[in-house]
């Protein structure tokens, strides 16, 4: 007799159909922020809702999530549509629901989902993935705080990694790291999607201080198929990401996941809320 | 007596109110494209819906647009819903319908926007305006192909143009242009996101070859507030737009819109469909 402990990001993603394209789902500590769910395992499990779909047609292609209101602890819903099928595309609307304290259901987050049946075609790529040591070369890092889905990624930084002193000393806003699932696990379309929001707040870096901040829309692009995945395995990835600009409360950030053949696994967008 | 015919772009974005968060618009052939009307004109009219809702909060942060099926010659609805309300933030889901032949409606477009209301922060730059000669010292170029929409806007391109020849030779992706609303027209947040859909596909300047290709799902960040597109009115913006990767019948493509001070207006991504 054996028994076998799910990988935690498998348990956190566990969605029960209770009715045609509606799933039922729970937080897990293992994957708690501050005041909610990681964003990514959030992003992770609505995607996963799609993909459990009986209808679904094809592979993830793009994902928007919104992050409307924190996910508190405890069951959720997850509802998932497919609005429009053509011939090579099928376009979602997903939602998270969760009951309030008068246990009316309110939407938490909002989704759209793209999958789409990709054929082999010309292909080139236009952001070579930047020189950076081995993984093995590069020290694994500590969780730099102690929120739980920390410990659910190996972290390896390159470059930009977080402030040393919080001076309020300004920097620019990259960062590079070698980074995936602990314990290993072998990547998946959610696991890429997760990865995605794997970054500390650029706004930290760019001003070396740690003021309140989150990811208010997350916007990711698939560009690998499933057989590249698959060939990627449990390998590290070389994530990058920048801000192009902070303005009045906000700032953007898009990011880059390569495998450490250097193909672009995904490139990732996403509006982030700071205070001050 | 005078009569004022309103500028082309205030015409297509025309929405007569039929039901709490329902309108009703109609294509123009000013913003025609080949087979629906120009994605951006799509966009700007989502976010219209938005913006005349009664229970709007604040200004555009972020809009997402899913491009299910091309909109037909016609009438058409937006619905437009506000699923979440924060103290600065407000979450909104919106679609255009439109009838089939059967004269059931069908969903065409998705989309998700957030609106919130801003306020001053510490603000920084960290993508500079790339240096680019004056717009008026960059020739005006006519419409590179016959179709509608290419003549509401004024483009002046300073850097990887259209193909001279379809001859297959490969080059990088990058393209930059002055360009602003034909005729002239003070910029609004409607304007701006269509202005982030206005670069030719990226695959035909990486290819050399004008391979059939459309806009799968399109994002826009603004970081603009009113204020600052009041003051930058109906002036040249510089647009910015590369691709990141081609894979199996869909590239990415990302883009920057400053304003002539330098000032970055919005940033925007897209997934693109493309053919062989």
């Amino acid at each position: 007799m054996s028994t076998t402990t799910p990988h935690p990001f498998d348990a956190a993603l566990q969605l029960a159909a209770t009715a045609p394209g509606q799933y039922r789902g729970h937080t897990t500590p293992d994957y708690w922020n501050m005041v909610g769910p990681y964003g990514g395992i959030t992003a992770a499990t609505l995607l996963q809702a799609v993909l459990q779909h009986p209808q679904l047609l094809g592979a993830p292609l793009s994902l928007t999530v919104n992050y409307a209101a924190a996910v508190s602890e405890g069951a959720f819903t997850v509802r998932a549509e497919p609005v429009r099928t053509n011939r090579s595309t099928q376009h979602w609307t997903v939602a998270v629901l969760q009951a309030d304290a008068s246990g009316q259901e309110q939407v938490t987050t909002t989704a759209t989902v793209v999958t789409a049946a990709r054929r082999e075609t010309w292909s080139a790529a236009d952001t070579p993935m930047p020189a950076a040591p081995r993984p093995e070369d590069c020290a694994q890092i500590p969780p730099a705080f102690a929120v739980p889905w920390l410990r659910r990624y190996e972290m390896r930084p390159v470059a930009g990694t977080l402030p040393a002193q919080w001076d309020g000393s300004e920097a620019d806003s990259l960062s590079r790291l070698w980074v995936r699932d602990a314990p290993g696990r072998a990547l998946d379309f959610c696991a890429l999607a997760a990865l995605c929001d794997v970054f500390f707040p650029r706004v930290w870096l760019r001003r070396a201080r740690q003021v309140p901040a989150g990811t208010v829309s997350l916007t990711v692009y698939f560009h690998a198929d499933a057989a590249l995945l698959a060939r990627t395995g449990s390998g590290h990835l070389l994530a990058q990401a920048r801000a192009q600009e902070f303005r009045n409360g906000f700032f953007d950030q898009s990011a880059q996941l390569w495998n450490a053949d250097g193909q672009l696994l995904a490139t990732s967008h996403q509006i982030v809320y700071y205070k001050e």
